[in-house]
């Protein structure tokens, strides 16, 4: 199979996760710190070290201290229903967020969500994408932002979101920045130096290579959100109220610590390869697909007006075909992408491709040239036939 | 290592459970039922496989379905905040609950907690806990109860609660019942045919001899439990609400497979060496390991007054010495065990070792003759140094 899902879950994940994981689980499957005996304090040190390593790796200042969760849908719900609304009116989206973002916004009452502004061209069978800075500068003076939470990158077009500056133009005004970085946290540069964000969110197990069921976001240590979830958290236990301190205050319940591992190890794996590279790679692999779809007048391409502003997703339409349809093409041929909206409608809405959506190719380190071949022959079956 | 402390996780687990989530996750570590191609619907096939051998576990009745969750404290945090609490003033708790319902219910405003009568003799070096029925209806009869919150059995102490007929007392006042079987899903018969109760609860890697970042909770189809969290559910994107449909509606986010796949194992373990033969032999070793404690007048045990209504876990104090120093000495001849609250403060204050609590043993089907032979000659040489 060729696989070119993986912005819904990178695949396969480097041989050392699978090693680290299971050897882990079955050495040290105790529940973390819990205990007395020295074996839990390792698999603390362990979840201790993996905190270390993601801080370094988005280059979080002092005061920040990383979260874990089971997922970055609970990452977002802790974020989004638990900051303190009553002083938020105003919130700015992109279009591109996903519906982890948009489902819990939709709950929230009275308060008025607005698009980031976001220029469309359209030319021949190309539709590019980009923001205009002054713009939104524009916009942010006409209708003051309290609250932004953006996508770092867009899960069905690769777009780039230029969050560094827009959370700046954010910050004019003390709103409060959120952005999501699922697509591309261990992808692309995230750097508390420049970002002035409040949170930003990962996801183990897309283009950080680790495994499902372990995600995390960045917050204060002074910060006062609410937590979601009450519970147990082996520390200070006849206390009714949760540990004050973060992370603890946000981790209740037992850790997942294999999961844990196998992301310590995919991050020393990013590391060792070094994370400029992947990106690079990925981004070689990017526009030698394009180029495949390029050949064709009908397939319209969605993607970033910039190179630098594009991830290795590719999402495009086939005049006169379903996008469902060109997915079981594809699918018979041993190709796997994912059709439809992609978990985020206004995204399609805003490029026009709803209600159908559009066939996704997503790239991750382990595509190759011979994919991009193989690819190339069977659409060009699919375009003559 | 002498493993005693297989109440916060059961260690190690059965082989075939490592086996399986390594294998899953390396030849089918996709996106379930997300993409179009095979490989996600193979995924799907062992979520639903999975859920329906839990349905059979549990004796689930035909309108009965089961919701996946990351963690049992995810789970008790979606029935306990997603009830509707505008009917409940009064809920019934037992002494024994663990922190995850005890501390989502501190946060609950304008209820009244009460305390299911529970029976305490003391006699010589022993302390035997029990229910009796009789008191508990008149308690009922006396002040009705509105909801029921009971674990199946103590984490601290192991003492089962007779839930099908504290549920059905409680029904009788149409009350709603959940009942928290973490440490007893897999090991001891849960039958909807005659537990009156509105939700189970279930964690993965306890009982079930599953892995970490699965667990879950019974619900009824035509419940109308609010969810706890928003997000992506790859289906009906375009809809900003979630679906309505269990158990999709609980479920956001992508799907912990190999965890799934873990747990499908070891389901397939449990019915392959049969739950009554796993819950023999840990009754067995938990009347071995007592005789080993009964021996010393210095040690103080608490348990069931019943045979029938204890599980696998001794909880005891030993006089003039502070449980975490036991808890060192035996750390240091490579026994684990876990001691202190447990997560569970109101049992301690109950059976009256607050706030230094207990040193718990908890047995697991992988102890043998050998391990209590071993404690038998440690416990000596503190009892006697």
């Amino acid at each position: 199979m060729i696989y070119f899902d993986n912005a819904a879950t990178t695949y396969p994940k480097p041989d050392i996760v699978y090693c680290t994981m299971d050897n882990f689980y079955r050495n040290y499957g105790f529940s973390a710190g819990r205990g007395q005996y020295p074996q839990t304090v390792q698999v603390s040190k362990v979840i201790t070290d993996t905190r270390e390593k993601l801080k370094k790796l988005f280059n979080c200042l002092p005061h920040q201290e990383v979260v874990f969760t089971s997922s970055a849908t609970e990452a977002i719900n802790i974020i989004l229903q638990g900051i303190d609304w009553s002083k938020i009116k105003n919130v700015y989206i992109t279009h591109f967020e996903h519906n982890a973002v948009l489902r819990v916004l939709h709950q929230i009452k009275n308060i008025n969500i607005n698009y980031i502004k976001t220029e469309k061209e359209v030319k021949n069978n190309k539709v590019s994408l980009s923001f205009d800075l002054e713009n939104i500068k524009y916009q942010f003076q006409d209708n003051k932002p309290d609250l932004v939470v953006m996508t770092h990158a867009s899960n069905v077009c690769g777009l780039v979101v230029p969050i560094e500056e827009i959370a700046s133009l954010a910050k004019e005004y003390d709103a409060y920045v959120v952005v999501d970085c699922a697509q591309t946290a261990g992808l692309l540069n995230i750097n508390f130096n420049k970002l002035r964000a409040d949170h930003i969110i990962f996801a183990g197990h897309k283009t950080l290579y680790g495994p499902l069921g372990i995600a995390g976001f960045t917050v204060s240590n002074k910060s006062n959100l609410k937590p979601l979830m009450y519970g147990g958290t082996g520390v200070d236990s006849a206390n009714m109220e949760l540990p004050i301190e973060i992370p603890q205050k946000f981790e209740v319940g037992s850790q997942n610590t294999y999961a844990i591992a196998g992301l310590n190890a995919s991050l020393d794996w990013i590391d060792n390869i070094g994370r400029v590279n992947i990106e690079n790679k990925e981004k070689k692999l990017f526009y030698d697909m394009l180029s495949v779809f390029e050949q064709y007048p009908n397939i319209t391409v969605f993607s970033s007006a910039s190179k630098d502003k594009q991830l290795g997703i590719l999402s495009c339409t086939f005049e006169d075909y379903q996008s469902g349809s060109i997915g079981q093409v594809l699918s018979q041929n041993n190709i796997a992408v994912r059709t439809g909206l992609h978990c985020a409608p206004e995204a399609h809405k805003f490029m026009g491709t709803s209600p159908g959506g559009t066939v996704r190719f997503s790239l991750g380190y382990f595509n190759d040239n011979n994919d991009i071949i193989k690819l190339n022959n069977i659409i060009e079956q699919i375009c003559y036939s």
